[in-house]
C-alpha cells in the first residue's frame, strides 16, 4: 500500500471505531488526525474548541501568518508542503540564544522566555504548545494583559505538573483555543492539529 | 519551580500512581519516561523488553555508535546534551535525496527505502521506529536476512494499519528490541525510550 492508501484506510478505521458523535466535520478532521496520531480514542472525549478556533486558524494559515511552537519536535512533525504552500513562517525559539539569555536574566524555564520573546511575532499567528505548561500559563497571562495577540491558541501539554491546570485556565478563556482537558496531549499531538488545519486551509473543501 | 524540580515532582506522581509493579529499576527508567512522555499508563501493560535490550541499547550508546530514527519528529526529540557527550551521530535519512530516488525506482514508501539504504550505518547502532509500520517490517528482513545488525532496534510504530502487526513481527524475533503491543506508541515515545538509554548510560548508576 502506499502512505496515501495507509492514512485513508486508517482514517475508515477511526471513522468506524469512533462510532456515532457529534463533532461537526471540520472538528472532526482534527479529532480524527490526533486519534491517527497516537491511536488513542480518548481525545474525543477531551477536546474542546472555541466556536472560532477554526475559523481563525484557517484565515492565519491562508494569510501566510507564522506558526510558532514550543518545541522543536511540534516544529518538525508540521506538514512541509502546505506550510511552504501558504509561505507560513515556522519557527521555535527554544534553542535561540537570545531565549537562552532572558530566561537566564529572569529566573525563568527557556519556554517562559520564548513565549515573551515571541509576543510580537505572534501576532494574527497560531502559537502551538505541545509540552511546556508554564509556556502556555505565560502566554495566557500575555494575552489577558493584551501584549500577545495570536489568532489561534493550540494549547496541548503534557504531564503531570501543571498541564492539566494550565489548559483549564486557556478553557476558561474567551479567546480562540484548541486543548483538551486532562493530562495527555504532547508535541506530536499539537503537530497533528496544526496538520488537521493546514488540509483544511489547502484543500478548502471546508469553511 | 526549575524543569528539572517539575521533571523530578511528575517521576514521583508516575511511581505512585503506577502502584506495585515486576519491572527491575532499568527497565523503570524506561517505561516511566514513556509515561511521562504521553501521560499514558497503559504502557505499563504493553511494553515489550527482548533480555539484552538494555545492555545492549547502553553499550551502544557509550561506544557512540550511531542513531538512526525513521522520522524527524523522532530525531528532534532526542536529547542533546548526552548524545553531544558521548558524539553519537543521530540521523534520519527520510528527507535525502538518495532516498526519495530509491524509493521512486523502487516503488516503495521512503521509510522503507531509508532502512536499506541505512543497513550499513547502522552496524552497531540503535534503529529507532516511532512512526512507520513499513520502516520496521523492512528492517526485520533485513536482520533476518542478516544484511543488517543493529544493537538494538526500537520498535514503537503507531497507527491503526500495520503498527500492531510489525511489532509482533519485531517481538517474536530472538533479537534485541524494545516494543509494545497494539496500536500505540508514536516518534515521541520511541524518542522516549532512546532517552532514558542516554540518561542511564550517562549517570553510569546502572549497569
Amino acid at each position: 500500500m502506499k502512505p496515501l492508501e495507509i492514512e485513508s484506510l486508517s482514517f475508515s478505521i477511526i471513522d468506524r471505531e469512533a462510532g456515532k458523535h457529534d463533532f461537526p466535520a471540520e472538528q472532526w478532521n482534527i479529532v480524527q488526525r490526533m486519534i491517527h496520531t497516537s491511536a488513542d480514542f480518548e481525545y474525543m472525549k477531551t477536546i474542546c474548541f472555541h466556536p472560532k478556533a477554526i475559523s481563525n486558524g484557517i484565515k492565519a494559515i491562508r494569510s501566510g501568518k507564522p506558526i510558532i511552537t514550543d518545541t522543536e519536535m511540534a516544529k518538525s512533525g508540521i506538514r512541509k508542503t502546505e506550510t511552504a504552500h501558504f509561505k507560513i513562517p515556522v519557527s521555535c525559539l527554544i534553542g535561540n540564544e537570545d531565549v537562552k539569555q532572558y530566561a537566564k536574566k529572569h529566573g525563568t524555564t527557556r519556554a517562559f522566555a520564548a513565549v515573551d520573546l515571541a509576543a510580537d511575532i505572534m501576532e494574527g499567528g497560531i502559537y502551538v504548545v505541545g509540552n511546556a505548561p508554564t509556556a502556555l500559563l505565560r502566554l495566557i497571562e500575555l494575552v489577558k494583559e493584551k501584549k500577545a495577540n495570536p489568532a489561534l491558541i493550540i494549547g496541548l501539554p503534557v504531564g503531570f505538573v501543571n498541564a492539566a491546570e494550565s489548559k483549564a485556565e486557556l478553557t476558561a478563556l474567551d479567546y480562540p483555543y484548541i486543548s483538551n482537558t486532562g493530562r495527555k496531549g504532547g508535541s506530536n499531538i499539537a503537530a497533528s492539529v496544526v496538520n488537521a488545519l493546514l488540509i483544511m486551509a489547502f484543500k478548502n473543501t471546508i469553511i
